[in-house]
């Protein structure tokens, strides 16, 4: 496996977060000689807000989490890779609840403070019982430093473990956000991404958290796509253990840090995407609102002959108009503007009079791409990120199975 | 240039059309060594009706099209293959018009009676002196039998010209229809397709005309996709000379046969997208409504996990419970039924007991797939037409402009 080019040069120490213990395990679920389970042990009062897949084909492990989120808190997590457990309908449930209740009575906890979350193929039984026989030596092995094996055991065609680090301040108090994150296909969140875990010292009542995650998904995980492709099992969680013991203060410095945290997520899951060579960054000015701003950048984000032409190297704005023009939403076509690299490259309804082509070659071939385009009919707008379309993409896919 | 392996063996020979004639010529607008110019004649008191692309980028030609087609008659039409003449502004404009102008000139007919349309690179000036100087020549060859040169002419990455011929009865009088059409990427019509012309005998008035082709563009270019990207110059135009002297009677073969005459064309667009090697035809029913069910068609036709599968001729039905679960459409996960080449392969919501993956192995490798789909909550269906993402795909279009 070649890890991706857009890949950092040094993975980040994650620090203990206290109150919260990892374990990873090789189960055999589908991968040979590789971890494929995580479990997390929180400390008793650690609250939870989590966002899931909007698909009508919600994975059985999302339709648990979103019952046991009613409940506000956590004692712990359980992961697995290589079989995502979407679509497997009565078996599917079941296997949920048998994970959930070995884990309820390993930690002697309610069931409805587990939380479960699976990725890899659709439409395959899971094999829960090579789950549940390793969750107690498993547990044995619970340690507070353990994040970048966690980060490593729910990968899946990632090429690389996506970890994040923050800290805030609550009213005085030090705060520390750790988080992971996996992709790398299928990626394009409806509500929340591929499968990505928050963990916080925080002590933030849980219907807050909800808010704030609400907030901060929206322009982080919720702005990206590799392939306009909307997972099954889409999860996104974050467990605040309170162990800081901070002040129920003013939470806007842990909300930016909140922030900061998923939008580093998030942009891991890019810059992994499957076969992804470049990670290209849309900011569309000027429409009419928010949400049809935001679509005519994922319609950009989405276009295989814009995706196609940034993998090439090649400044075809044209397609970029294109995209704008399918969107379906408010733009103005003679005041259109489209700046790639920070250069004008059209303006008012045509090619910018003075622009080159050599002028954006460099910033053509670079790993990281920019595109502005302003479409003239209002003041909103939205930023998403999106990754290249290459041969790799296609090999990964035409293989996933095999 | 490699020819579509789902081309077909030999090509119609299209039968003259009682008014209409036509010539091409290679004006050298971007393409070296091949024709680029069509040049179509019509005798007085032809009517017209067309269909146009919804981008709100639409290109120049479009708009002039939609202008002239308020008059419902038709003296000539001009398609250039190369440029498309999208987003150029005012310049562009001023183009369409000098075109117009000198066809008018040529004809001596009004300028609301000369259609347009320009295919090929977006955003670039169109070198409409090229077209117009060679006008008069081009018109010295005008013949009643150039219709596999009027199709190879407007080719752009087409492998193979696109041709089809009907013919009907209307009031006891036998008429004919001739198509031609050209794909082959940015293939996602809204209205209508990126280039198509319906040449008639038929005496119908352009209302009704226009009436009929509504009708049937909406299950045929309307139901086709390459790769979701929808063309600024999707032009569909049917012109009827009247030469056939048909009673004012009962349309319905007419329409029968223009119906089968536009799915034909639509699937050659379909077998020639771009690096296309099978033809996959979707039939969702069980919906809530006809829309539902074609955007629910329409979100597994554009996955590029679906079409990457189908590429590796392999049976990932996992990824066509996730383009139902992201179509945003009302289905019933535990109804939800999916069958491949007559195979069902999952059903009530899970994988189907006795499928085995040998069953469909010969269907998944051959060139034509069949998957059918049922959401369990209604009563309506749609079938949309697509092909699968190769490597060709990402060769074409990342080479396209070079």
């Amino acid at each position: 496996m070649n890890i991706s080019p857009l890949a950092p040069s040094s993975y980040p120490t994650l620090p203990v977060i206290a109150g919260v213990r990892l374990a990873t395990a090789a189960c055999g679920v589908r991968y040979a000689e590789r971890t494929d389970l995580l479990l997390a042990e929180f400390t008793e009062g650690t609250n939870v807000a989590g966002v899931f897949t909007k698909s009508l084909t919600a994975s059985a492990p999302v339709l648990a989490c979103r019952e046991a989120l009613k409940n506000g808190t956590a004692r712990a997590l359980v992961v697995n890779s290589g079989n995502s457990n979407a679509f497997t309908g009565k078996t599917g449930i079941s296997s949920v609840e048998r994970i959930i209740a070995a884990t309820g009575t390993l930690f002697n906890c309610d069931k409805n403070s587990v939380f479960t979350a699976s990725t890899g193929v659709i439409g395959e039984k899971l094999p829960d019982e090579k789950i549940t026989s390793a969750l107690s030596a498993t547990a044995a092995t619970l340690a507070e430093n353990s994040w970048e094996a966690a980060a490593r055991a729910i990968m899946t065609t990632d090429t690389y473990p996506k970890m994040a680090t923050k800290t805030a301040n609550i009213g005085g108090t030090k705060i520390t956000i750790n988080g992971i994150a996996k992709g790398s296909g299928m990626i394009a969140p409806d509500m929340a991404t591929m499968l990505a875990f928050v963990f916080t010292d925080a002590k933030i009542p849980s219907a807050i958290l909800q808010e704030l995650l609400n907030e901060t998904n929206e322009t982080t995980f919720n702005s990206i796509t590799v392939d306009g492709d909307t997972s099954t099992s889409d999860t996104l969680i974050v467990f605040a253990t309170g162990k800081a013991e901070n002040p129920q203060a003013d939470y806007s410095d842990f909300r930016r840090a909140l922030h900061e945290l998923l939008h580093e997520l998030a942009l891991h899951i890019v810059k992994d995407g499957e076969g992804a060579e470049k990670l290209v960054t849309i900011k569309v000015a000027g429409a009419e609102s928010k949400p049809a701003a935001k679509r005519i950048a994922m319609s950009i984000a989405n276009s295989p002959l814009v995706k196609t032409a940034l993998a090439a190297s090649d400044a075809n704005w044209g397609r970029i108009v294109m995209a704008v023009g399918k969107a379906g939403e408010k733009a103005d076509r003679d005041k259109l503007c489209i700046a790639i690299g920070g250069i004008t490259v059209a303006e008012n309804g045509a090619a910018a009079e003075n622009y080159r082509e050599e002028q954006i070659t460099s910033h053509m071939q670079g790993r990281e791409i920019l595109i502005e385009v302003n479409v003239g009919v209002g003041s909103e707008q939205a930023t998403v990120y999106t990754c290249d379309l290459t041969h790799r993409y296609i090999d990964i896919n035409g293989s996933y199975r095999t």
